[in-house]
């Protein structure tokens, strides 16, 4: 059945002044890659629609209910996806938009049971396992005749792996490791897909042998039977129960009662231990980081899904709804119109264009720096690694706060699950906290941006912290100019302006008798402060270089739109950060109000196109599911259809009438 | 079942450097409202001990089964309720408590169906109704033997109330109104309780008699047959389908095809609709601002009971967390001893108490003002207005905020429903969109500070803007000092320069040729700036004033932690607005650096009462509901035991093992 357009909706799209599909191709990288993009959303929505009904939407459903059509869908979309590895269809490139994309954050609304084993599972067996290793397990895990996760945090520790308290103690006679969770805090708690569905599962570990602790090693385990599927000896598991979000997941828990496995199940591609007992040390501690940071980076391109998600929702829901007559005779307006409305809005969709670019820095840099690293050579490392942590921080936060601005920026309506808002706040805010949580990660960049400073005369900059070294040359001319490339030395200066002054009192605190932990606590606020400002000043000088460029090969349409994009981010972050700016760089009050004004004027530029922009995310209605966003702007219909599925209304009158509400109207309770 | 408390917990309170029950004989008012209190928990929660079962937890249900938990819990909350109205327990005072305190944020952990008859059926009848109405629709209410609800909200309009399409038409043949809704944007959509629970609600409709519309007026409508509960003849209605919270609430939509109702059930208080259908004015329209306030008020109390909550939980989970070892040899880091940490939790309790001084303020003012009404002294009502609209959008944002960093602040287990973190931030995240949403109502506050300093030096200051002219003095002596009072002094300037900013670029722009609608619009920003930071600097004196009062009554071990938390509040917001305070007032960097020394000087000195100050809000477990937060601390302990009681554990082999896993996994799907 096809509907009118809401003539609102048609209106803007008939004014805006580019071409939509152009600004599509420039965000997935080139026409082939559209073409890809569509073909694959279409086949595995078709797969989806072989699998549960949606006539009750799962909103509606209890949580046993949620899982078990979570896993109903699941295994008609990895069917696919066995299909395109069967057929070589999966390659490091659509891998990537496959389970990133595709599975996290599109299809399966509220999560995978099935994320874990190709996100965690497999990779651990390629990076940690043997050649030999990788023929017992990997062929099975690969055509799923074995489904397994990857079980690391336990209940009393996540941030600090060090502490883990499972057990993997080597019996020499038996050749066997024997894994035990001694404690309820060591209980395995988190791990996606562990508690109905996996039937094995990799177990971080205290390695024990010849009566001495190795620190963490993994194990694969089998945790159920393959046949009934019920929990195997010893084995303790169940699902931890409900969450905000990620509800279909099946995050479970796992306790090990002294259970055997063969040695052969310790993965051995780097640290070993022999027949007798004998432990091998692995050559370099450091090879597990690439694992790490390819988790980080696909949590950016997953914070842009859901972003282009709610700017999508919100914008073409404001396009619609009208409220207030501001002008006598005149028609309610188009909440749109409201600057207010603008100003939650349009950042929103710089922001999925900085998080884009950013993301695809990453990438690329990811990439060349593994290649280094498999060559041996380690030296890009730990800026790589800093980088990956604030990045994953930042977006991630900053994601939270912009799709939660949309979701209110609906009003009421936002708070329908319909919309679809509430649910992607929850799967956002979800990766604040894992693979790393936030605060530690910025942290992590702290220490790095501490180090390079100590030695940052004598030091080999790399590309993102040159401008440490440039901006600290008593040479540097330190000036205010409102333009995007101003703003990017200001953010500059401060990050610099941070990571001294944080490194300075850190100095003084140590002289005056803390320890260096002590210092480093005392600290942290501003540390986080310094790792943030470097994390703004790197992206904005990211999103600039690739806007400039991709603007310049643009249409004479398209191209000053994508530098409005471009110059609302500089202006809005330079605005929230108008204080650092105070205080580290000559700017003044009357360049604020000129900032401001700037900004404003920005805001009324993109209006005309805001839902053009929306629509180059080219989000199909079946991955953007929402009664406030789809295509057509039939936003009251759809939320009225969707109230009708309640299963509540089924009945004219609920039993709970009769049971309690009558007896207690009559004073009979 | 005794549990011994958790080692680090108790060391914590042994610790504290003050009584605990001092502070919160402070926090209830007196001794004996603490005993009030106590008893009024106990009370209801005995009665809720005679409904549901909660062996499953309200988390694992459907949406239609939390429905019918709700409705079966709040019948027994309501019978005591009505008990107590019977026994002549309810007044004005308590009646605060009970309906927003204990049931919209305590007992009924997601909002309960009978809400609104409380709140706005009840109330609207006596605000609006003639005597003769009371008399009718009163005493039936009152005993709950009709249950009503509040209809206003429209499918197509919340804010602008002037555009409501359900029309109401008088017929002086049959003497009655006839109730429609003629198109789908008019469905009344929102009231709680509306779906499958009330069977009267007041319905707000456009008036129509002689041929003339007279705008929003009140009817009365039965919807549902009293003994059937079916909807009558013409009457379309249900529940509005699943949230992000409240779904015990019961939200419903209302479609009426020509309903007739008797011309008596149009509230009639003030304006009226006679016989033949002359229409009579109300005499004055102002007279509704009361009931709207008295609402926000309630509001703002809400906000105080949802951040204790969560400060409790958050602070008592970080007091038993360790994570990481930070020097050798030693045992693991309580993480409250994390400076990021104190930074994440202790705002949350210094804006607890900040709340309870505001929302008491509030409270007094709006009993003063509302007296002088009943004088006819409307003097006062502007102010008040414009104080309840910012004080509501400050309290539930910042609510909002803070409520979230303490979720985040407990990292994964804070995701889990059983911490209770993520329902409360539903409920409390709704609060910023009802009942005014909060850029429209900043934008009123703006409206009446526009108003005010375009007469300031003839105007009668009021108290909360009194500042605006002393600040605005030539002669006042702008200096900036490290002190409670230095920062509410520099926080009014920055009001008052942000009133006349945008007052002087409102005037620009009408001048340069804009109509007063779009520069209200162009400057809509910033004036919605400028109502905070009046609202900041209003909350801020408000909290110093009180809290130096409290201080100097209390023992020499409270005082100085009370006078503590003000200070580490009025540093906190003055770091948040250094760019503000920068722009306005002579601080300088160095101050700047000062002051966050100041705060972080703050931070370690309540760290070791942190737990003591959390404990004096006095919450029992069985209304905090976390188990992250209860009093014991056996955090890991109720974690794991939540788990066992979800459904999907109830089996260790879930159905669709067979139905899809098995099939999947040996490629015959």
């Amino acid at each position: 059945m096809k509907h009118q357009i809401n003539p609102d909706l048609q209106r803007e799209r008939d004014n805006c002044s580019f071409d939509i599909a152009e600004l599509t191709t420039i965000i997935d990288g080139s026409p082939e890659k559209t073409k890809e993009r569509k073909e694959r959303e279409e086949c595995f929505l078709v797969s989806l629609s072989e699998g549960p009904s949606t006539a009750v939407p799962e909103e509606y459903l209890s949580h046993r209910e949620k899982y078990e059509r979570g896993l109903h869908s699941s295994c008609y979309i990895f069917k696919q996806i066995r299909k395109w590895q069967e057929e070589g269809k999966m390659n490091i490139n659509n891998y990537r938009y496959v389970i990133g994309g595709i599975l996290s954050s599109s299809l399966v609304r509220d999560g995978s049971v099935f994320g874990l084993h190709y996100i965690m599972f497999m990779p651990a067996i390629i990076n940690l396992g043997s050649e030999e290793q990788h023929q017992t397990w990997l062929k099975r895990a690969w055509t799923c005749s074995i489904i397994g996760t990857f079980a690391q945090t336990e209940l009393g520790h996540g941030t600090f792996i060090r502490g883990l308290e499972t057990t993997a103690t080597y019996d020499p006679e038996t050749k066997e490791f024997v894994l035990n969770t001694p404690t309820l805090t060591s209980y395995k708690w988190w791990p996606g897909g562990l508690g109905h569905t996996s039937n094995h599962c990799i177990v971080v570990a205290q390695l024990h042998t010849g009566g001495k602790c190795h620190g963490i090693h993994s194990f694969i385990v089998q945790i159920r039977d393959e046949d009934t599927h019920m929990p195997l000896p010893g084995v303790k598991i169940g699902n931890i129960g409900a969450k905000l979000g990620l509800n279909a997941v099946d995050n479970g828990y796992l306790a090990l009662d002294h259970v055997r496995i063969p040695r052969m199940n310790m993965l051995m591609r780097h640290a070993q231990v022999m027949e007798d007992g004998t432990y091998v040390k692995s050559r370099n501690s450091k090879l597990n980081y690439g694992a790490m940071m390819f988790v980080r980076v696909v949590i950016v391109f997953d914070m842009l899904n859901y972003l282009t998600k709610a700017v999508t929702i919100a914008t073409r829901y404001s396009a619609v709804r009208r409220q207030c007559q501001v002008k006598e005779g005149e028609p309610e307006v188009q909440i749109l119109d409201y600057m207010t409305q603008q100003h939650k809005l349009f950042i929103g969709i710089s922001a999925a264009h900085a998080l884009r670019i950013s993301a695809n820095r990453l990438w690329d840099t990811l990439n060349e720096v593994s290649d280094q690293i498999e060559q041996g050579n380690l030296e890009r490392l730990p800026e790589l690694h800093a980088l990956a942590c604030c990045l994953k921080a930042i977006s991630t936060a900053d994601t939270a706060a912009l799709v939660e601005r949309c979701r209110l920026a609906c009003g009421g309506h936002g708070y329908m699950l319909s919309s679809n808002l509430p649910l992607t706040y929850g799967l956002v805010t979800a990766a604040c906290t894992y693979e790393g949580e936030n605060t530690v990660l910025l942290l992590q960049t702290a220490r790095f941006l501490m180090k390079t400073w100590q030695h940052i005369d004598t030091a080999k900059t790399t590309p993102t912290i040159e401008y440490l070294k440039i901006t600290s040359d008593p040479n540097y001319v330190n000036k205010w100019e409102k333009s995007v490339q101003g703003i990017i030395r200001g953010f500059q200066v401060v990050a610099m302006r941070k990571t001294s002054k944080s490194f300075e009192m850190m100095k003084t605190r140590m002289m005056s008798g803390l320890s260096q932990a002590d210092a480093w606590n005392m600290t942290s606020v501003q540390l986080v402060a310094a790792a943030e400002a470097h994390c703004r000043a790197v992206m904005l000088q990211a999103y600039h270089e690739a806007t400039v460029a991709e603007a310049a090969a643009a249409s004479p349409q398209l191209g000053p739109v994508l530098l409005q994009l471009l110059e609302l981010y500089a202006a809005y972050w330079a605005l929230e950060k108008t204080s650092d700016l105070l205080q580290y760089t000559p700017i003044t009050g009357d360049d604020i109000t000129e900032l401001q004004i700037w900004y404003e004027e920005l805001l009324t530029k993109i209006r005309p196109n805001a839902v053009g922009l929306v629509d180059a995310f080219d989000i199909r209605d079946d991955i953007l599911q929402s009664t406030l966003g789809a295509y057509d702007g039939r936003v009251y219909e759809r939320l009225f259809e969707e109230a009708q599925k309640a299963p509540l209304n089924a009945e004219p009158v609920n039993q709970s009438f009769h049971q309690y509400l009558k007896p207690f109207m009559q004073g009979k309770l």
